[in-house]
């Protein structure tokens, strides 16, 4: 059995990581920590594990070593911890903004603070197995790709050479994205129905898409009425047919157990939407053409996909277990 | 032009008052008091009013005179501000919980705490039109009931002699009458898609609607995913037939400028809805009957007739004015 | 392997009861019958399912043996198709309401209509483990009770002999339950944001919790917003005090593996919500006490363990397999 | 007063026309027709109205004169049943989408059939007050624009002269733009918390706001959770600073009583979102610059100043009416 620590397990994404992973056969939880609520039952924090878990936070300060450490700490607040925690654990996988870009200068830009631990930023393979996966077998350090850069990237990966390298991306996010300690903006009232741009020009996950994907990404970010989900729907311009198109989706996601071509002509569910992602591991890639224009959209749960699932398919990879261990729930429908 | 004064003008109830008066032909907003905005434009809280109004926020301290204040402030804090404000105004309209109930005893029950000012609640008149509407017309004080409250008076109003004592309500609400304050349980990431069953016995606006109907009331509560609105299911039991209870509801409100009858026996809108009134002033009321079992229905918008609208409402009635002067948006649909 | 047919598997029920047959490792979809889509692929009409399986549904009149037969087809309809088929498989698992009720006048009492199949009425066991789980074990006809059915008879079964015999239960259902035929009336515009009293007396439901309780039981019925989920709240009178409650609650489910007790003072999540159980076969059970008042609450998700997950938990028992097998999903949050 | 009839009544455009005129001091409803409904209640329909009207569909084959007609009826069947009807009324004001492009070709492209009353194409006047104020108050045909197309195109009239042509628009919708008629994808269950691109490519309004604005546009659309609404985010690209755009959106409507410039560079409602227009005939319009990129964003009620707003403020144009006549709620918050 695999020992997995998991800091930050209070927040949404720590929720997460703590279901797949007392669903998962080949790990065990060697700890849950939280700052806010050590002591407490992690059921009474996310309750849909009532009944699978007696598990009870403890606090940072008592971190013991383990195998894996997943840190799903906040941003900011990670590059801090991280130099002090990596000696805890062979591997750590870290869920937060910090380690994503290898440029400090692009954290800065896009975080709007100096990176506090420059040295590190290099080491982190990025937790996309869909392009690293060779080297997330050995890595020890990696980090998970913000939720709407891995979807964007997963949309572009196929267009590589078939379009013109400056990609418009159009990302539409669930409330889930802001945490369990969102603000006022996010109460109910407020945030019910909205559809707030929130990034109406250079969201943070574009710098990513760009580095991943090797084109010239804008994003602009919107709050749309969902609790999960991300979707984006990417701008490009080329030449590429139809046919071209649909063979390059399908070559490249051939082998992916968790990349599934959604691109119907007709239907309500012709192309990706995350509302049937809630809880899976999937993202659907999907696409569509007209004269020198292709649009490319992807979706996934941002917690699953785009955070915790991410982060327990890498973690698999890393172990040597079957990829999809404990990534088995295919989403609901209706929903 | 009457001059209204508005405390509590930054809250939800607050931002209804202002919507309503700015679209009344016969009053002039003399100041808008928040305690927590003071110098702020009123249009950046509620942005609904973008376009409408140039109105500032003052702070309380800065309260003048003017013809009927309304206060929108919080339970609890209004028991104490009240009797600094009362001699502001001609006529003070609380929207707060604190004078509802004219038992001392009855408001420590359900509010956990002593009043503070209980040789004034025998004073106030209760803002249910319906009921009240003579003493209105010469009230200096008048104290508008608990939205729910008002929601299952009005449908049990007609049942008066035709049920037995006992009533069973069932009440369902929108997350805005948790306000704008509201914790972090009103997260749209945890509060989207509930049934919270938040007061499953004794819910407080259960001792307003025995007082007013002279029934032995009992209220449960729960939020469902709305913003506004609020809906109750009354469960009674009697001998009346359907023909003898339609006549009830007819006769009582015939003459009511914002009480429907709806209680059709097919069709999607058969009995009331609040989805339909968000905005409106309307409170909708039906009924069903099987055996001895009368349910009894009401719906209204809890910000409007359950709050802000019936403010209205009696100030008109006070003031001499028609009733139903601004306040005639009938709601929409679909919505 | 135990080879299941399913007819109806096109519907919303026959989705789930793929879904969870497809992750079941003791069972094989040995065919999936569908009277509109034959010939067709059933990941086009369920998208959750892609990737899942290449499973082709087929007419009814293709319909070959099985060993376990699971007709998810429409009320009316199944009392004329079940006899036709029941010797198609040793065991027949009905999900509609056609053999819920063992008396034939209490059928046409609430459906409308005589029933054209009473000789079989009385061999139906109902599909609640929790009451029958030993004759379950021996059926050849086993009936899955209505959602809002076996969500109030678990709530009230452990109020027996402690609560008066009369009880008002007032259930609140997502629009999954109209099925894929629903009508206008259901349209996205039409049903967002209700709260339509489809039932305000005598929801069909009521005459099976009479039954399975022994109380006498009155059902009101609203839809609200949501696409999956029941919650009843159940209103009774008694005596016993808050702890003797809690105690017959506990005692009743401590060897039960998809009923939780959820009764909490406080927080968020104290009481049973379905929004926490999409996708799980749980149903939560919850009271809470004032005076002679007592108030049952359960919820769950209605094509689970009101419908699918309990078929399937059946299936489980009657097989003589681990009651939980393929039904391990707990449930998201937040979502 | 202005005698009005109304086709396509029973629609959703249908029901938002007669809202407006029932709450309009200078209309009256000479006749409402509904092909479907004839001799049914206004208010059975649209439950909104009760106790606004008395108002009674009549048939199609009924319809007498009037001053202005305004026609809801559905695209294709509305340009054979405009020549039939045009001679009834001084004015007609068609909401459909049949007479929105003068060039027939763009039609058959964009809608999939020949127009078979090319002639009357040219003499119809676009029903945008914000271009055509002028031409409005003397025609006799008018063709109110597609409520993206409207949207899109008060976002983009600003930038003309800064922006390069071509432009990408990204376009979210609610449900009720599928109409009162809407299939069984739009049914609750399926429709409820999607994110389903309808349009990846080539939304029929795209050539509209290409033919209005001069530019190159292209649009995709996705329906998003909400019942109303329309928004827009428009991608362009050009060398105007921030301090430019502001003043060139200022100025533009400056003297507009139904565009709001909202471009703040903080705060939950910084920049446009439909779910404040429910119910308004406002259309805000923002947007924000990040280097080359522009982004400009609007959102308005489909139903309103995206169709029967824009029909009314036409109307009064027409009749030499205040602009704002009828037209005055300001939308709901929080909602």
């Amino acid at each position: 059995m695999i020992r997995v620590g998991v800091m930050g397990a209070a927040g949404y994404l720590g929720g997460e990581l703590l279901r797949l992973l007392l669903g998962h056969p080949g790990t065990t939880i060697a700890q849950a920590v939280s700052t806010r609520f050590p002591g407490r039952r992690a059921d009474s924090v996310h309750p849909n594990l009532r009944g699978q878990t007696d598990l009870v936070f403890t606090a940072p300060d008592e971190l013991k070593t383990c195998d894996v450490l997943l840190t799903a700490t906040p941003h900011r607040a990670t590059m801090t911890l991280l130099p002090e925690v990596r000696g805890r654990a062979g591997t750590v996988i870290d869920l937060s903004g910090d380690f994503r870009n290898p440029d400090p200068a692009v954290y800065e830009r896009y975080y709007g603070a100096p990176h506090t631990a420059p040295e590190l930023l290099g080491a982190f393979v990025p937790g996309i197995p869909e392009m690293y996966r060779a080297e997330l077998a050995a890595a020890d350090l990696i980090s998970v790709p913000g939720c709407a850069a891995t979807a964007a990237t997963l949309a572009l990966l196929p267009l590589a050479g078939l379009v013109r390298p400056d990609v418009q991306i159009d990302a539409r996010t669930g409330s889930s994205g802001s945490g369990a300690l969102a603000g006022a903006a996010n109460l109910h009232a407020e945030r019910s129905g909205a559809m707030r741009v929130f990034a109406p020009v250079r969201h943070r996950h574009e710098a990513e898409v760009s580095r991943l994907t090797g084109l010239h990404a804008r994003m602009t970010a919107t709050g749309v009425e969902a609790v999960r989900g991300v979707q984006v729907v990417c701008h490009a311009t080329g030449t590429a047919d139809e046919r071209t198109l649909r063979r390059a989706y399908r070559e490249r996601y051939a082998d992916e157990p968790f990349v599934r071509v959604v691109a119907h002509r007709t239907g309500a569910h012709r192309l990706p939407d995350p509302k049937l992602l809630s809880g899976s591991n999937y993202c659907d890639v999907g696409f569509a053409v007209d004269g020198d224009r292709v649009t490319a959209i992807a979706a996934l749960d941002n917690l699953v996909k785009g955070g915790a699932g991410a982060a327990v398919q890498c973690l698999n990879i890393r172990a040597g277990e079957p990829e999809t261990l404990g990534l088995g729930f295919p989403g609901l429908h209706p929903v």
